[in-house]
Parts: structure tokens; C-alpha cells; sequence
């Protein structure tokens, strides 16, 4: 490391400092060299599949050590068949069309001016995430399929697995003529990096957090740079009073077990009190498949207490609540929700309406899984996380919401009266 | 005041729990209500011209006596035609097409998913501005438009006219049963409101700033709410070495002197040096007709020194600069501007093409004067202002960028595999 990084801050500015000028030749680099440089990385993956792997081994000892839930080892763990879905990942995000330079639209005014709003990259991003290393992978693309420069921040747990695949992105970079510095993963495991980042307004354009309760009160309390809030996924399913039983007992198991370390897995089911009965069997089914539920109103594994609520548990764990009608579940989730995702299971259409008018959520789902809140699940291909925020970006963030735009606008001496 | 007010945080925090409370009835509040708000409010500014007239001869008075420069006073001054002007603008705005629950795209998935992209407000605005009048009724108009709640802090300059006509667009709420505190005004003119304002993360969803270099430092400083940053003018006109002379000289006038006191005003010329007996001939004509002109490389009022470049006048004043070639040009833009509008004059297409390519402003204008940057003649309607940043909002600002969106999905049932 050189001298004028022995600190975090001074680390800190200068990778801001290499960031921006990578950012700065990334804007003329052609769409044909930064998806060369993705295509380039992929191979490089495949090439150092076993330090990639024995660097995720390194990293699942001390998650072991650490005493991490099996959903969080999961989301840690590398096979052959993840690294080879993170290849196929930046392949797609290679074949996905440009996002920069693209006309939105383009108009003529009574003036004579002829106006293009045309989409930009937004600079230079900072992408803060915790124990999933194929992030590293996912973001670092995006990323730069839209333009921008990056500087990624590992979770401590993956930080082997993280260096490992960001030394393939550099070798895609270095293949493809572009500066290795478009793509930056922070060297170092000290939370101050995190902090100083949040206050990099000269040098980061926007925070990208994804994480949660931890890093959500941090960002938080030291966020100065934009942030695009990627926080945590506290997502509910209501079952309505005119849920079809059959729907309802699909669409909860699948919404809380397909997967439970992914930031769409249900975390709360209510259920109306008029569908007690429907509620109670799938509780049961629920907890036929080991999943433990913390009940009010029903019977579960054992009675819910407050802070069930509310909480993210990413695990096969689910609180459970009888609500007195459709507004108490809405009142319930503007409390406790984390404006991600949320279901209703319903065949009365007014309630669905009512559901998706007021409750502000980014996805509302009527009949489906909460689990289909994925980039790839909306058609957006890959995706660096769901924006709970509502500034800028929001749901399923891709390269296209990665960008920003300016107006070009053409005149022939054209002069305003 | 109650009580509770008579601090200025707790003035803040009851005008921001009373702002929530209206934006969530504003959530469902039909279009109609909204519109007949806004025609209210225009009805109820034509009643009280007079008080309005008076309440903006005591600043007009208090102006004088700050000695305020002739473009600050011709921003601040009301005449009859200027509120007509006004109670127009409310009533273009409400003739809009209502941005609220526009579905943006829909779209179905192979899953069997239906998505639909669809506008929302994003809750509670604090606009703080300076000293025109006008944004008072344009910024809360446009606010309540989009569905949003907002806390308006005016300029000191202003406070009197800010007063008297927030107390029509209060008349147009009621009068269209909607909750007053929709619109609200600070009613303190200390300067430690705005701070707050810029604080209140818990009732101020995004903040507008518009102003000089004063709210630019305090927002930089102090912002923990969200920004649309609309900050510093320092437009730019380029006068390539292809210049057309004819279209040069017409378009530099009138981007100094159509209006000086607007934002979209040149403050600074740039002349390629082989287009230096034009730049010449523009200077002279610029001077004829009574601005000063702060010059390097040509015979101006005075020469320039280093404080003119970068500096928003405001003023029947411009900087100006003879550059060796368009690059340098550029690099003094990337130098010295704001990011707010440039414009480059040249029959050389290429030249137009590198200026928009490397120059990240709103707005890049070829052949047209900068004061074009204006929503209005964007066909965009009422703006609150050209944002210079690149988060969410840029260039000029109407109703639809206050907007965020959310994502509906209908499923049968539907599992994610």
C-alpha cells in the first residue's frame, strides 16, 4: 500500500481521487469496450475458479468461527455452479443494450429548438454490501455497463471471496483497454473505510447500501453523499378475507421458504380474521416444512412478541398476526414494513386496489409470490439490489437506473423573445 | 404560535408531523380536488392584489434599504401583470395532465406476472428559495400538484409577499376540502429554520434549494435530507471558431440581456482565439447596450481577474475569455460552471457533438441562447427550478420529476420456481 494510504481517509481520497478519473475516461469509452471488459472478466472467473474457491473456503471458516446463521453461510458460500452463475450474470449484463447515450426522447418546440434528453452515467458509485460475495461480481458490472466508476465494500465475512473475483473484473478491465480503477474494491476490513465513504461528497456521486439494521443506522447517521437506499427486504403477505385457500397456501409457502436468505423472502404473514381458519393451515403447513412461527391469533411454534415485527430474519423463521380487516394490515405493514415488498392474497379486486393505493411500498404484489421482487423476475436483467428508497432509483435497480440524463438541445440562432 | 412552537426545532417538527398528515390524505385526493385547489388559490390571488401589492411594497422598501443590486430588486418586485402572471401559472399547472398513478410501463413476464410501472407522490417537499416572490405560489402549486405536501421557506427579502400569498393558496385548500397544511409557509424568517429544515429526516422527504452561494455552502454543510440541488446559474456561451457571426452576436445579447436576474443568463464568454475580432465586435456590442464586461485576451470595461470567472452576476455584468480551442473551453466549463447550461455557437457539427459528449450540464444548447433553460419552453409547463444536480431531478423541474413511482404486479396464484 503506498504512503499516502496509511490512513482510512487518505485511503479513502485516493481511491476516490482514481475513481473519478476513471469515471471521467469511462464516459467516452465505447459500449463495445466496456462489455468486452465484462466478457473478458467472466473468462478470467472461470480461470481462477479454484482460488476463488479456496478463498471462499478461507471465508467459511470464519463465518463458522463467527457462529453465522445457515442463511447467512449460505449467502456466503461459493460452488462451481455460483461462480458459473456469476459468469453467466456479467454475460447478460454484457448483451443487455446500452444504457448510455440512449435518446429517452426527443422533441421539437414552437421556438425551433429541437430538445433530446439523453441518458449520462452518474459518475462515480460506492457500493456498500455484507456477506454475499457474488455481489462484488453483480455491482462492479452494472456498474460499469452504465458508465460508472466504482468502489466497492465487501462484508468482512466474504472479504477473500470478494478480493478474489474483483482481481478477475481487474484482468476484464486491464483485457479491454479500459483503466483498471473503474472498478475498486476497498482493501481493507476497518468499518471506519464504510464510514468515510458515507462522507465522500468530492469524491462519490451516490451510496449504494445493502445490508441490514447495522449498516441502515450508520448510513443513517453519517450518510452525507446521496444514497439510493438498498435496506432491508421486511416483506409481508396479507391473506384476505377473499383469499382462495388454495392461492394462499401456495403463494405463503413459496413467499417464505423457496429461498430465506434473499431480501423478497416473506418475513410477516397476516391474515384476516374472517380467514382464521385458512391462516391456521398454513401456519401448520408452514411449520410441517420446519419453519418456526411466532403467532398472534393463531397457533404457532410459540406466541409472537413485539419484536417479531418488523424484524428481517432471513432464516426459516416467520412471524404471524390475525388483523381485524384489510386496513389493520395495511396500518401493520406502514408500521413495521421497510417499504420493499408486499403481498395481498385476495379474489376481491376493490381490496387488492386498495392495497396497492395505500400502502407505498416500491413492489406491491396481488396473488404472487413476494419472492418474483428480482431484477431478472421484472425483465430488467441483472440487478445491484431493490431500492427501498424513492429517490432515483426504486424497486429492481439495473444499469438503466444506475444512469442519470441531460438535454441536448439544438437551435439555429435561436434567441428567446 | 402555540406553544409548541416557540422554539424553532419544535416549530419544525410540528410544521413536519402536520406536512405528513396532509400528504397522506393528499395520497387519495382525486385529481378534481387538486385542480380546483389550484383554480381556488388563482381566484383568491386576484381578491387580494391589494393586500399582495402592499405586503410587497414593505419588502420592496426593506430591499432598498439592504441595498439590494437592480436585478435582486427586479426579482423581487410585484405588479399587477406579474401576479396575473402568477394566477396563469396556477392555472396552466392545473390544466396538466395529472402526473399522479400514470402508469409509466406495463409489461407481462413469462411467469405469467403483469407489472405496471405507476407515478406516486414522494411525500413532504421543502422548497427553501430566495428572494422571488413568485416561487411561493409556482413551488406550492407545483407540489400539490404531484400529491405532495410542502414546507415552503421563502427568502427574507420576500417574507411579506410570501405571506400574503400563501394565505390565497390556504384559500384555494379550503375551498376544495383539502388539508391546508398541504401548503405550508415558514413563518420566521430565521435562518435557523433552514437548518432544521435541512435536519428533519424524519418529515422532509427531499429538499429544493434554490439559491446562491450562501444556501449552497449551508446545504453542503448541513443537508441530512435528501437534495434537489438547484443552486448557481453560471452559464456559459462558447463562441467556437465556426461561429456563424450573425447567430453569435444575436445569441450572446440575449443570453446577458434578455433577463439578467434569471438563472438561465450568461455570465461568461468564451471566444476560440481565431474567433477573436468576433469575440471583439460581441464585447463592443454587449457594452453599447450597458453591460460590463470582465475581459481576458479582449478590450472589455475592464479586465478580468480570477473572482469574475464562475461568478453568477446576476447583473448587466459577464465575464469573458479568449481560449486557445473548444478543449479549453470545455476544461474552463468543467472548471467554473455550475452544471446548470452551456451553449456552444458553430457551424461545425463535430465541435457541437464533442462540446455535448464532454460537458455533464442539465442543459447543453447548440445555436440557442442559454436563456432557453426555462420548463415552460421545454414544454414541460411550470417548473420550480432547473436542478443542477444529477440525482432524480434534473434540468428543469415540473410536476412529474416531483414524482416517485412504485411497481403493481398481478400474479393467479403465482410461485416463483
Amino acid at each position: 500500500m503506498k504512503d499516502q494510504s496509511d490512513t482510512i481517509p487518505a485511503l479513502v481520497a485516493d481511491m476516490g481521487r482514481r475513481a473519478r478519473a476513471a469515471a471521467a475516461e469511462l464516459a467516452y469509452a465505447p459500449a463495445e469496450a466496456r462489455n468486452a471488459a465484462l466478457q473478458a472478466a467472466g473468462e478470467a472467473l472461470v480461470a481462477s475458479l479454484p482460488q476463488i474457491l479456496e478463498a471462499n473456503a478461507r471465508d467459511m471458516d470464519y463465518g463458522r468461527e463467527k457462529g453465522l446463521s445457515p442463511a447467512m453461510m449460505d449467502r456466503l458460500m461459493l460452488d462451481e455452479a455460483r461462480v458459473r452463475a456469476m459468469v453467466e450474470g456479467l454475460e447478460a449484463i454484457a448483451a443487455q443494450p446500452d444504457p448510455v447515450g440512449q435518446v429517452m426522447e426527443e422533441w421539437d418546440q414552437p421556438s425551433g429548438l429541437h430538445i433530446r434528453k439523453v441518458r449520462t452515467p452518474l459518475g462515480v458509485i460506492g457500493v456498500i454490501y455484507e456477506s454475499r460475495p457474488n455481489v462484488t461480481a453483480d455491482a462492479g458490472a452494472l456498474c460499469l455497463k452504465s458508465g460508472n466508476a466504482v468502489i466497492l465494500r465487501g462484508g468482512s465475512e466474504s472479504f477473500h471471496s470478494s478480493r478474489a473475483i474483483h482481481t478477475a473484473l481487474a484482468t476484464g478491465l486491464r483485457a479491454a483497454g479500459l483503466p483498471e480503477d473503474a472498478i475498486q474494491l476497498m482493501p481493507t476490513r476497518d468499518r471506519e473505510a464504510v464510514a468515510e465513504m458515507l462522507r465522500a461528497t468530492q469524491y462519490i456521486d451516490v451510496i449504494v447500501p445493502r445490508g441490514g439494521k447495522g449498516l441502515v443506522g450508520l448510513v443513517q447517521r453519517e450518510a452525507r453523499v446521496p444514497v439510493f437506499a438498498h435496506l432491508e427486504g421486511i416483506c409481508h403477505v396479507y391473506v384476505d378475507a377473499a383469499a382462495d385457500p388454495e392461492k394462499a397456501m401456495k403463494v405463503v409457502l413459496n413467499a417464505k421458504t423457496r429461498r430465506t436468505g434473499i431480501c423478497g423472502s416473506a418475513e410477516c404473514l397476516l391474515v384476516h380474521r374472517d380467514a382464521r381458519a385458512l391462516g391456521q393451515s398454513i401456519v401448520d403447513a408452514l411449520m410441517a416444512q420446519g419453519v418456526e412461527v411466532y403467532a398472534e391469533g393463531l397457533t404457532g411454534t410459540r406466541p409472537a412478541t413485539g419484536e417479531d415485527f418488523g424484524k428481517e430474519f432471513l432464516d426459516m423463521k416467520i412471524a404471524a398476526r390475525v388483523v381485524d380487516d384489510i386496513d389493520a394490515a395495511i396500518a401493520h405493514i406502514r408500521q413495521f414494513g421497510s417499504q420493499h415488498t408486499e403481498a395481498i392474497l385476495t379474489e376481491d379486486q376493490a381490496a387488492a386496489d386498495r392495497f396497492f393505493q395505500r400502502i407505498d411500498s416500491a413492489i406491491l404484489m396481488h396473488n404472487a409470490s413476494t419472492q418474483f421482487a428480482d431484477g431478472g423476475e421484472f425483465g430488467m436483467g441483472a440487478e445491484i439490489g431493490i431500492a427501498t428508497g424513492k429517490m432515483h432509483a426504486r424497486g429492481p435497480v439495473g444499469a438503466t437506473q444506475l444512469t442519470s440524463f441531460k438535454y441536448l438541445v439544438s437551435g439555429n440562432g435561436t434567441t428567446r423573445p
